[in-house]
């Protein structure tokens, strides 16, 4: 039989630029990018472009952030011979098909999208909604489209935003008359959003109740210890809740050892299990976790200009398709070329 | 006294590229900007990419009209020595600065715009307005400051248009905290808008109504044989209305010899002359303007390259014009630069 050279598929992810990346990002997309980075043709975006729509008072915080991502990135195993590592704003397709595509939305379809509205409300943004905020859907299908991607890791809560971006595939393909285009899909993660250390849904920095992926063992080891667990559960002896315990949801998504986590879970339930024990295994674990990435982090950190080639490199190479798949959409809808 | 070697004021203005241009655009626009070519630094823009905000549907359309306008442009004497003509579409740091500028305006205000509100009114878009409407007034501000024009000619129900495009700026340099980007004042030109032969206050193609610089002889006089003048105006020794005739109007336009024009007007009024008099003195007038233009038009028909040459030589002049800016904005507020 024949060997297939079938080209493997695009998938496209990112983060916005705004803070370094923790161990929340770790095990909800790093770990996913670095196992998919071998089957998928795979770009990773440093959307410092989106990062602004809701940060434009603070450009700095945005731009900072870009190589610590990308360092990040490498940190955790991201291979750039096989994953393209590319910058969002230096990629001036990007803006372009995003204006284009403008033209295919209308304001109250943007304006009815759950994601955006749920957004809009946490950010306390009222009436005053940047347009760029309102937009950046489209922003999104630009660089999906752009990249040809059909594949898209997203958040379950994020799933609006690839039926935004195929809405506005096939009104460019039926307006074509060819599907110049394709439709992507969700991939919705196995592990959902892992708590912050308080116990608190939204990890974030600004709410210190991350541990990012640069952190010390003693900034792993005072997470840990100040970690939310069971507040009934005052003596070893009581029995304890699993649920919204932080300690044992860290544990489902950081320990291998399966059987041995349901075990500590049984017995926690029933009684007679001290949250020190239970900490003090996660914390094992999570310094095994952070170990190496700490340690490839301080070896990049002494190299910045090779983050810094990653990055360039990663970014032509990614101009060079997305420039062409904005000159596939032109021509299809019959739009001038001077060239 | 040393010579002064003050740069000369930068002037932006062109055309959404819908239609070939007609006597209204001549005697309201491109007049003007031949007689400001010597004093200004002028860019013209064939405003292609934003011609699509309304006309997604009939991009064929939108290229069309590109050659079309730069062959207007050449024909009525803009010369591209003096002039720089250069099309959006291919200018790519405009939408890099439309998506970056879209992050300093609220939804809100976009749509308080009241040229947006009279346009989505006259386009009939009611709740679907496309996205990339509701925003030209970011990208038109975008094509403003990347020229770092300062004067903009408009009709004066774009006014709102300045004033949007100012109060960017100032968001802009407030951010920055230095003054990276210049206001720029509105040149409201001193002659109306022309209306359509039929006395319609809105000449368009698709009405039938306008006389394009094309036009041959025949086309120019019947277009005058239909022009309204005043209906009550039946017999020559009636007295008549010069208000709103449009014979008059034009004559007002485009007829140099203003005392004769009064005399006429007077005459006119007491009664005692007849419209196919007038007429046939503005069709001299209008036969004598087109000549000259038609006569250039169908020499630079044969050789259609050099029309595309003077575009493709105007738009990479534009492209280190606006790419400068660019790269000057995204400084001032402290964005990354890769390069």
């Amino acid at each position: 039989m024949q060997h297939s050279f079938a080209p493997r598929p695009v998938i496209l992810t990112g983060d916005r630029t705004t803070s370094p990346l923790h161990l929340g990002h770790y095990v909800g997309s790093l770990k996913n990018r670095v196992a998919l980075q071998s089957t998928y043709q795979q770009f990773l975006l440093l959307a410092d472009a989106q990062a602004l729509t809701d940060n434009a008072h603070d450009p700095a915080k945005v731009s900072r952030n870009i190589l610590e991502i990308a360092t990040d990135y490498l940190a955790v195993g991201i291979d750039p011979d096989l994953t393209t590592i590319c910058l969002q704003s230096h990629l001036p397709a990007l803006a372009d098909l995003t204006l284009l595509y403008m033209n295919f939305v209308t304001v109250a379809r943007l304006e009815r999208n759950p994601t955006i509205k749920d957004d809009i409300q946490a950010r306390g943004f009222g009436r005053d909604i940047p347009a760029g905020f309102l937009c950046y859907p489209v922003a999104q299908a630009a660089d999906i489209t752009a990249f040809k991607a059909t594949v898209v890791p997203v958040g379950e809560d994020q799933a609006p935003l690839i039926e935004q971006t195929n809405e506005i595939v096939r009104r460019i393909n039926r307006q074509a008359g060819i599907d110049v285009l394709r439709e992507a899909r969700a991939l919705i993660p196995r592990v959902g959003r892992l708590p912050g250390v308080d116990g608190k849904a939204k990890m974030s920095k600004s709410q210190g109740n991350t541990i990012p992926l640069s952190a010390t063992e003693d900034q792993i080891s005072d997470a840990v210890r100040r970690m939310f667990t069971d507040p009934l559960h005052i003596r070893a002896s009581d029995p304890g809740r699993v649920e919204g315990n932080v300690v044992f949801t860290y544990l489902d998504a950081f320990d291998d050892d399966h059987a041995t986590v349901a075990e500590l879970k049984a017995r926690y339930v029933r009684g007679g299990l001290g949250d020190s024990v239970v900490k003090k295994r996660l914390e094992d674990v999570l310094q095994a976790v952070v170990a190496p990435i700490r340690a490839r982090r301080t070896a990049l950190a002494r190299d910045p200009s090779h983050v810094l080639d990653v990055v360039r490199c990663g970014t032509e190479r990614a101009r060079a398709v997305t420039d062409a798949t904005l000159r596939d959409v032109r021509d299809a809808l019959g739009l001038f070329a001077l060239h």
